[in-house]
């Protein structure tokens, strides 16, 4: 059984803020060891002071941003621009992101996603010596499917990828299936009591197999690098 | 708040079975009117006769079944293929499985993965008098990341795409973020509970927000027209 919840009361989070404690406070008791935070990139990024200055009504000021924040081109049409991201992210306009920050801004995504999600794992622990796994979400688009889904952008204390080669199936043969980006299936689930506008920027996925929950880096384990990729 | 619980003892799926019969017996009384239920490709695909016979340990009859299953092959890297079925899907091998289907047999997808998912739906509220949502789910890559997630193949009752353009923000401006893809985001949550080797060939997702439990169809709604595709 898995149960999912958001934490509400956070409020907007500020450059500065320590988000394991915004976090803590708001759980109010209700965290157990074992648990998943799901925490959205974009307090992530107001936390750590990726908000930068960008002149909304300018669409060369936000394509010059987007282009700052790339490291490959991978496809443009018209304002659309698909690019690769320091982090080997591959995703529309560089993860930047105009709704939810303040007019004027734009956040960009944190520097080292998955340091952001050790740094809010070792504060919970710190504080309430509790042992959450947290994953830093975000919101992709996928280039064959309509809509968007939340996946997870850096990782502590939880698997980004789960190997089940060698798990034999349910008649007893050795799986062909190999790989399940556990991750990413937990940030889809976490965005479902979280919505985009519903002002709910952490959620709570409780009862996640234990085997997951282990050290673990999204930078290292679910990104394809280019040797691989079919598609860049 | 989302719980999500895996229905245990609904055993070998056969040609012919009814899945609303299994599913309603399986799960006890337990269903709720407003659930979802996520049930996997195949034992879709074993009720409704997808069972091909295949020779293995023969590389090309595999192939020529992938191709025969395939409008279009999109990219061939040695032995995959990731190819467009008639659905619209794009996937690694036409969707076709060799995990956990008899030796010496693969699945293919049904043939109208919204019609199957229907059928379930209608057979429930026909035996029990309840309205749930269906969604077919399968396993499917991702060009850029690592891992296998769960998605939406076929839905009845419940939303594939929802809408969000024209929701205020926390803010209050109105949202850039548009189209959430929930079918594929409640799909890879039921997940979570059935693994690839567990036996849980079916899920049932509570608390889904009431306003996605609407007629809807994947094939309409989420596959990506080949017009709006850079990838392809």
């Amino acid at each position: 059984m898995i149960s999912i919840f958001g934490l509400v009361g956070i409020g907007e989070v500020n450059d500065g803020d320590r988000l394991a404690s915004l976090i803590v406070a708001a759980a109010d008791g209700a965290l157990h060891e074992g648990d998943v935070l799901v925490v959205t990139q974009k307090v992530v990024s107001k936390a750590e002071g990726r908000l930068v200055p960008v002149n909304t009504e300018d669409p060369l000021a936000a394509k010059a941003l987007v282009e700052q924040e790339s490291v490959r081109i991978v496809r443009r049409r018209g304002d659309l621009i698909i690019s690769e991201t320091s982090h080997g992210f591959v995703c529309a306009n560089a993860g930047i992101d105009l709704s939810n920050v303040p007019a004027g801004y734009a956040a960009l995504l944190p520097v080292d996603c998955d340091r952001s999600a050790r740094r809010i794992r070792d504060g919970v622990r710190a504080d309430i010596g509790i042992n959450v796994g947290v994953i830093v979400s975000d919101t992709f688009g996928r280039p064959w499917r309509k809509g968007l889904t939340d996946v997870a952008i850096g990782v502590a204390g939880v698997a980004a990828v789960v190997d089940l080669r060698g798990t034999p199936d349910s008649l007893g043969r050795e799986l062909q299936v190999t790989e399940v980006a556990v991750a990413d299936e937990i940030a889809s689930a976490a965005e479902l009591v979280m919505g985009k506008a519903a002002g709910i920027p952490v959620a709570v996925v409780r009862g996640v197999n234990a085997e997951w929950l282990r050290e673990a880096s999204v930078a290292s384990e679910i990104v394809r690098p280019p040797s691989e990729d079919l598609f860049r």
